[in-house]
C-alpha cells in the first residue's frame, strides 16, 4: 500500500481523498491544511514540514498563490504530485520544482490532471502520429473557476458562475479538414450567470464585464442576470470537459483525423484521477528517478495498479 | 539523424518509407525484402543477417507468419519496432522478442501502431482515470485486411473486400452511460463486397460466407455481390478507424465520459506513424534499456523530435 498525504483540502483535495480511498493499492495517511479541519486524519501544514509519514504527497493547493510557494518547499521533503495549471508559468514552476526535488533526492510530477495532463498527452500523441497536421484544443462546455472568480471580484457583482462554451462552427470546420489559425476567442464563447448587487446599473455592469482584459475582451460574452436562488439551484455543479482535435495528411496525402473528447459532471473529481500519477511517482522514485517530471516523462503502464504482463494481455 | 532500416515492403513498408523520408531526424539506410525490388536502397534480407547499417529496424512483415519467425531473429541483431497485431498471441510474441533482444543487448518495441498501439494507450489512460468505469473499443468503418483475405480464400469468390462497421445503437447506449456486456458481434456488423466466380450459386455462396466460424458466424453479415470493375472502382482504398469509449463514475457518483476517435483514409499510412516509435526506441536504447517493450513502457515525450523543454512550453 502506497502511503498518500493530501496537502490542501478544497474541492480538489476532497476529491483526491475519495480517489485515494477507492484505490486498491493506496492508503491515506494524512490531510494537511492551513485551516482547522474536523477530520480524523487532519493535521496542520506544520506537521508536514516537521517531516511526515506520506510516501507521496498530493499538492492540492491553487496554482495562483499556493503552489508557487508550497510546491518547492514540500518537494524538498516528499515525492509530490500536483495539478499546477497556469500554462504560461509552467516552465518557471518546472525549474523551481526540479531544483528543489533534486536537492534532496525526491521526485515531483507537476501539472497532472486533465489540462494540463491527459489533454497534454493527447496533443503530444496527435502531433507525433500526424506530423503533417494541426492540433486544436477546445474547452467546455464547463465552468471556469478562474473566470468565475474574476467575475465575483467585479464591483456590483454579488455572485457569479462562468461557462466556457466551444463554438460549434469552429469544431465543424476543423472536423471537415480545414486547418485555420484561430484565437481562443474564435474557438470559444463565454457565458456569465451573474447575481447583481441591489440597485446596480445592469447595462453598465454588463459592459464592464464584457470588456475586462485577459478574461472577456476578445470573446463573444453573454451576461445573464439571475437571482441568488437561481444561481444556487441551476449552477452549483462544476461540470467541464473539452476536446483535442487533430487533422492531418499522411506523406502520401491520405486524410487522417483524431479526436479526444472529455465530458465530466465534476471537474475536481476527474482532476483527482491524478492520484493514479502518485502510483507512477512512487514506482519511478523507487527506480531512483529524481527531480521534476511531467506526464510526458512517465511510462503510461506505471499509472495502473496491474502488472505489465496483465496490461499486455488485457489492454494491448 | 537516426539510421532506419525497413524489413518488408508491402503496404506498411511502403508507408513507413514515406514516413521516414518526412521525419526531420531520420534517414533511410535500406529496404530489406525477400523479393527483388526495383529500388535504389533495396537489399536482400540476407544483407541484414550479415549485419547491416540500421540503428533501428522497422519490421513491416505480417503478423501471421513473417513476424513470429523474422522478429526474434532480427531482434538479436538490431533495435526493432514492429506492429505485431495478433492480440491473442501478444504475450508469447513478447516473451520471444524479450528473450532474443536481451541476449545481445538490443531493444525491441512490439505491437506499436494504432491497435495495438495508440488505442491500447487510450484504453489504459481511460481505465486509469476512470477506475469505476468500463471501456469499449469499436473498430471501423474500415477495411479489415484479415477478413478480406479470408473471403478471397472461399471457393467461388474471385475477389472481395470486407468492411467492419460499428453498430450505431451500441455506441449510443454506451455514450448514454449504459455499461452493457457486449460481444464483438453485438458491437459490429460485417459488410462484404464480393466478386463471385462465373456460374457460382450466389445464395449458397452467401450462406457459406455468413456462417464461416471465427470470421462471420456470430455477426450480422451482409454480402453484396459486385463486378470486378465495381470493386476496383469503389473499394481500392484501405480506410479504417474506430473509437475507444469509456464511461464511469467518480467515487462521489459524478458521471465521467471519455472518447477517442480515429478516422483515416489509409490504414497503412497511419500505422506507419509508428516510425515515431523508432525515435523512442533509439533514445531508450542509448539509455541502456534492453529487451522487449510496448507503448505502455515508453515515456510519451520520447516519440517527439522536440526537446522536453519545448514540449513542456508548447504542449503541456
Amino acid at each position: 500500500m502506497i502511503k498518500i498525504g493530501i496537502a490542501g483540502y478544497g474541492h480538489l483535495g476532497r476529491a483526491a481523498e475519495r480517489a485515494v480511498d477507492a484505490a486498491p493499492d493506496m492508503t491515506l495517511c494524512g490531510i494537511y491544511s492551513r485551516r482547522k479541519l474536523e477530520h480524523p486524519k487532519a493535521f496542520s501544514m506544520e506537521a508536514l514540514t516537521a517531516g511526515g509519514a506520506p510516501e507521496v504527497l498530493l499538492l492540492c493547493g491553487g496554482s495562483a498563490t499556493d503552489l508557487p510557494e508550497q510546491g518547492p518547499a514540500l518537494a524538498r521533503l516528499f515525492h509530490t504530485v500536483d495539478c499546477f495549471d497556469t500554462h504560461a508559468k509552467i516552465p518557471a514552476y518546472y525549474d523551481a520544482m526540479d531544483c528543489a526535488a533534486r536537492e534532496t533526492g525526491h521526485l515531483s510530477l507537476i501539472s497532472s490532471g486533465w489540462d494540463p495532463g491527459i489533454f497534454s498527452l493527447q496533443r503530444l500523441l496527435t502531433e507525433c502520429t500526424l506530423p503533417k497536421g494541426k492540433t486544436y484544443t477546445f474547452w467546455g462546455r464547463g465552468v471556469s473557476q478562474g473566470h468565475s472568480d474574476a467575475l465575483r471580484r467585479v464591483p456590483g457583482v454579488e455572485d457569479a458562475v462562468q461557462y466556457t462554451v466551444p463554438k460549434q462552427d469552429a469544431i465543424e470546420r476543423i472536423q471537415a479538414g480545414e486547418t485555420p489559425d484561430l484565437t481562443s476567442g474564435e474557438m470559444h464563447t463565454r457565458l456569465c450567470y451573474v447575481v447583481p448587487q441591489d440597485n446596480v446599473d445592469r447595462e453598465a455592469l454588463r459592459r464592464q464585464i464584457v470588456s475586462m482584459p485577459h478574461y472577456f475582451a476578445g470573446y463573444e460574452t453573454e451576461v445573464v442576470f439571475v437571482t441568488a436562488e437561481e444561481l444556487a439551484r441551476d449552477h452549483r455543479g462544476l461540470p467541464h470537459g473539452g476536446r483535442v482535435i487533430g487533422t492531418g495528411r499522411s506523406p502520401a496525402g491520405a486524410v487522417q483525423r483524431m479526436a479526444f473528447l472529455l465530458d465530466v459532471e465534476s471537474n475536481p473529481d476527474y482532476t483527482a484521477a491524478a492520484v493514479c500519477c502518485a502510483r507512477a511517482v512512487w514506482r519511478l522514485a523507487r527506480e531512483g528517478k529524481t527531480g521534476a517530471v511531467t506526464m510526458f516523462d512517465i511510462p503510461p503502464g506505471y499509472y495502473s495498479p496491474e502488472s505489465p504482463e496483465e496490461l499486455r494481455r488485457r489492454l494491448l
